[in-house]
């Protein structure tokens, strides 16, 4: 019974790892797409969205089953729980990167980005790819040190996203209403897509320490 | 053990319709506050966004210790992991109400929204406090009829929401970048709120009917 159990959950993990190298390989794309306006990497993220979509179903299947089957307790119980959280945070962040992939296809042939924002995305989109790479190796290794980092890119993010608003209520802008709605947009998502990650990575230290950090700290950060 | 466990589940249900009414609050006062450059009415909403964030904590604790001691199995479980679901969905209804309220908040003394969008978001706001009002009554109730009209309502946010942009991208627009931001932040945040309405009404069909809509229909909604 044991041995089936721990099967079963070894799979959850591993779905979970799965998920986040598609959201990886989603938010890649979709940046790229972004800033080289380049329609064919954007169609991919947003046709492939459903394959994010496919392993959370049948993940959360199989944590119910897991649940009313084996019944665990204590740690056990937890990773199950944390497992439906978490695979509904990773959705989420699928759905983000088919957002940016719908506004680089929606501007296409044109870039979706006014010049002087191209930098600061540019930032984003790397801060951003590399929460999603973090996400996967601290489900694989659940190393807290990836979680701290994943915490910093984070806020520099929440930083990136500031500048984007400094930028849009310049004297220096004079883009168009589109490129004004645009910018708001993405910044949004990119924004959000670092928040999911930070909800990752405290799930993580929940379940490692049993501690659950409600700040904006994990132990071991250094302030910034 | 029995009564100990439908007491323990009738609490769960008393929680989720607690923090839906919570949101219902807090969404009405915020759309008022957007609406009217009410100042008190934003403090309010953003002061008392903790509250429907403990009741998620508590609750999920309470989740989690139910799942530990009574090992529900089918439909009970159901239950227990569909709150654990919804009180993270009615969590993040909270947080758009504060972001509505944050907006009138930061344009205070005068109106965050320029008078051609203001009888958008009029009618985004009634939406809105129906996909709020309809969620309580739907987890108090299981009346799938609800469920229904929360989609309908979603539907009319999804095309409000496209209004917004039609008139940011219109000729006739001739906002600041300032109103042009947060029209689209508020526009984006009253359609999210209307997803998440859905979500809600789709577990709610799933709990009673065993059924997971995952097109955008209710069975017995009226196609429109």
């Amino acid at each position: 019974m044991r041995e089936i159990f721990e099967a079963e959950l070894q799979q959850v993990g591993d779905d979970l790892a799965e998920m986040s190298r598609l959201v990886e390989g989603a938010i890649t794309k979709a940046g790229t797409a972004l800033l080289t306006a380049d329609l064919e990497l954007a169609q991919q993220v947003i046709a492939s969205d459903h394959l994010i979509d496919a392993i959370e179903r049948d993940l959360d299947e199989r944590c119910v089953l897991l649940l009313a089957q084996q019944q665990p307790v204590a740690t056990d119980l937890r990773v199950v729980v944390s497992a439906l959280r978490m695979s509904a945070t990773l959705e989420r962040m699928g759905d983000l990167a088919r957002h940016i992939a719908q506004v680089a296809r929606g501007r296409y042939p044109k870039r979706a980005l006014a010049e002087p924002l191209e930098q600061t995305f540019t930032e984003m989109q790397a801060a951003a790819v590399r929460v999603a790479r973090r996400t996967t190796t601290l489900l694989t290794t659940r190393d807290l040190t990836v979680a701290h980092n994943i915490e910093r890119d984070d806020d520099l993010l929440d930083t990136l996203h500031q500048d984007t608003f400094a930028a849009l209520l310049g004297t220096e802008w004079h883009g168009t209403a589109q490129e004004t709605v645009d910018v708001t947009l993405l910044g949004r998502y990119y924004e959000r897509f670092g928040d999911h990650g930070v909800s990752i990575a405290r799930r993580v230290l929940y379940l490692v320490t049993g501690q659950f950090s409600d700040d904006h700290s994990v132990p071991g950060a250094q302030s910034s």
